[in-house]
Parts: structure tokens; C-alpha cells; sequence
């Protein structure tokens, strides 16, 4: 089974919500996610919470993919743009990997390529 | 219906990822989520956009508690511990909100009281 | 020499600043600064980086108390009130100090006890 | 008097600190900061204050560059590189900048291009 499979197999949670990891590079990934009713907040916009979890499995994906585990240790996230229903693209690149803290930017973007948010986040390496 | 009811019946997502609301204050709010097999990791312990997913909702709920919509723009949360199968709780405390925007602190707990995260929220307040 | 002038001395850019250390506790530590014209920024308020300055270095004395090296990898600062000349304040608590990471609010506030930001710092411990 | 020269002689803290601003650009802005033994840290490096001051002054020069007064309401900031004695720089890159909320990252690099900081800026626009 290939990094992607092996990843959209393990993250249960990612799962559950419909995230979908379509690469995995040497530090960095691509995810999507189709906005369905049951994303929606209280406002009829696409959840704050659905987003990040978007941005998230992106984010494991690309801080995963060295070989060593590495977990969340902090999480910035900027809403920059109400989005509706529709896909939702988010990517990751690697800031830096250097010693024990990686820092990674995933931006998440809509159809239309407009940036809906920014996502900063720091990963733990466990060697 | 009361405010926690009309809260739990309109935010469709952390309907679906089994957050509930149990209580809106003036400025706060508290929640919790039971962490099940679908709320897990790659690792086996629960999911950091699944703990996001409660203390959001919870952030949600207390910065729209003074009857105006506010909406997320900014979020930084710290993952401090890793947790399993269990409840989780998160409360929601207001730090600021003159003005437009407001600042809020969730914590997140165990069953044992410990912190599982920190989750630091504003809000820009549409009059 | 004890741990407070130890530190005040030390810290080459915070005295620089006028930053002053005035207690160091076990993974706590309270900090001044006395806000004057070289302190404000274009608008006439108290600079954000000078606020910073004072909680960084509080947040640097609480996370070196233990006795080991903690190094700062990721702060989060939000401005909750512009402040103009006078003294400002700030006092360090520790959320988690478990392993290598380490997390600590810092609370700024002015002379009549408003917060004026509110400071998270994550610090690295070198054992 | 052009942009540049007044935003320097107008921000107080950030000329102290010996922190110039060589451009300023329609929502972009750069600057520099060369690291004295002044700017250093109880452990013989750059301060993350120091650094910090450098970015801010970046944020704000690209934050007023559109004409409006734009006031600092949140920055995260991840160190990823310690550094020594030298000249740091900076940049600024604009998000995002619809309606109240603009955002920014400010990259921090040292002589030799290497990230030393990565700080993300959300500054409230008072038209």
C-alpha cells in the first residue's frame, strides 16, 4: 500500500469528515475537502473547525512524511475568507525540519484559487 | 427553545462530530465530546482537529452569547498532552470584548482534570 | 548573586529596553516596564514590540527557572488595548512543563490591572 | 518627506532599537536590523524580542502602506534559527487585506538567506 493509501487508512478522524490526502511529498502534501450540509456552521458558511481539519491532515501528512512520527505541538490558523459549499483544497509546504521542530505552512484555498485561510503549525519529531 | 438547544441544533458540524454545548453564559460557555474510535489519529490517541472541533464550538458559543454574530479570525491552540478514548470538556473564559473584537481562552481537560490543550480565540463582533 | 539580578544582568536586549525582572518563582516570574516616549509607536500608544519585549522576557525567566535551558520556538500575542505612557506589568504561569515542551501564559497589564495583551509562549527545554 | 523617511522618524521604539525600514511597497514593506551585542540574549544570541521588533516594524510599514491606520490585533511567531552578530532582514507579503481585517507574514532571514523567524500578523483597519 502507497504513503497516501497507508495515510487516508489510519487517520480515522480525517476519515469520519470526508478529508481526502492526494500527495505526499519529501516534506510536503495536498489534501481536499468537498463541503457537504453537515460542514456547515450556524451561519450557513463552511466550519471553522472543518477547515482546520482539512488543513490538519495536510499539515501530519507533509510533518509524517521523513519517516519519523512527529505530532502537533502548536497551531496558528487565520480565517481570511467565508467559503460556501464546494471543494476545498488545502496544501503544505516545510518551513523547516532542522533538529527536533518542524514548521510547516498549509494554505487552504476554494474552487476559485482565493486563499479561505492560513494554517501555521509546529510538529514534535520523535526519532 | 433556549439558547444551548438553538446552539446544538444550528452548528451542523460539531453536531456531526458529536460536540455538545451544555451550558452559555455572558461571555462563556461549556462543552464536551466524547472521544470515540472515530475521533482517533494515526497514533491512537484523539485527534487534535477533534479536540479543536469541541473547544471551536465552544469558543463559538461564548463569543456569540452577548446576541451579536461574531465570527472567528484568528485561533492558536497548543496541544499540551495526549489523551485516549474518554470525555473531554472544554470551557470557555472572555478575555476582552470592547469593540469589535474579542478575545477568548478554552481549556481543554481530561476526565482527570489534567489539560489537554489550550486554545486561544478572537472574534470580530459584526454590530 | 541571586536567580533575579542574575537574570536582569544577563539579558542584554530586555535591559536595553528598561525591562526589569522583579521576581522568579517555579516556573513563574513577574516582570515591569516603564513605559516612556522611546517606548511608542507611530500613533502614539505603547509599542507592541515593546510589550512583547516585557513579556518575552518574563516568559524567558519563568522557563529557565527550573535550571534548565528552555529556548522560545512559537509565541502568540494579542493586543487587547491600547495603553499610552505609565507602567506596564506582566506575571508568567505555567500551563505544562512534561517533557521537552513547555507552555506559559503571560499576562500584561497596566496600572489601573486592565490586560492590555495576552501572551502564549512555547519553550523548548534542553535537558 | 517620502513614506520611508517618515515611517522611520515617526515609530519611536523601532528607531531605538535601530530597526530601518528600507521599502515600503502597496502592501509590502522591508527592513533591517543589524544585531549588536545589545540586541543579544542571556545564551549569546539574537533576542527573539530583537527580532520581533525588527518584524513588527515590517508589519506595520506594510499594514499603513494603503493610506489607512491599520493597529496590530494578533502576531504569531515561530523561531526556527538561532542566529548570532549580523544583519537580520525582513519582508513583508500581504494575505489578505478585504474589509477590517488585513493579514501579513513577515519572513526573517540572516546574511546567508536562512529562515530565522516565520511571524504572522492580523492587523484591525480603521478606515
Amino acid at each position: 500500500m502507497d504513503k497516501v493509501k497507508g495515510f487516508n487508512c489510519k487517520d480515522a478522524f480525517a476519515a469520519y469528515c470526508g478529508v481526502e490526502i492526494v500527495e505526499i511529498g519529501d516534506g510536503t502534501a495536498r489534501g481536499r475537502l468537498e463541503i457537504k450540509p453537515h460542514h456547515l456552521n450556524g451561519v450557513g458558511t463552511a466550519h471553522g473547525a472543518a477547515i482546520f481539519t482539512l488543513a490538519d491532515a495536510v499539515f501530519a501528512a507533509a510533518s509524517n512524511s521523513h519517516g519519523h512520527v512527529a505530532v502537533a505541538i502548536n497551531i496558528n490558523i487565520s480565517y481570511l475568507k467565508a467559503t460556501e459549499l464546494g471543494v476545498l483544497f488545502a496544501e503544505a509546504v516545510e518551513n523547516n525540519a532542522r533538529g527536533r521542530i518542524g514548521s510547516y505552512t498549509i494554505t487552504i484555498s476554494d474552487e476559485t484559487g482565493q486563499t479561505v485561510a492560513l494554517f501555521e503549525g509546529l510538529a514534535y519529531r520523535k526519532f
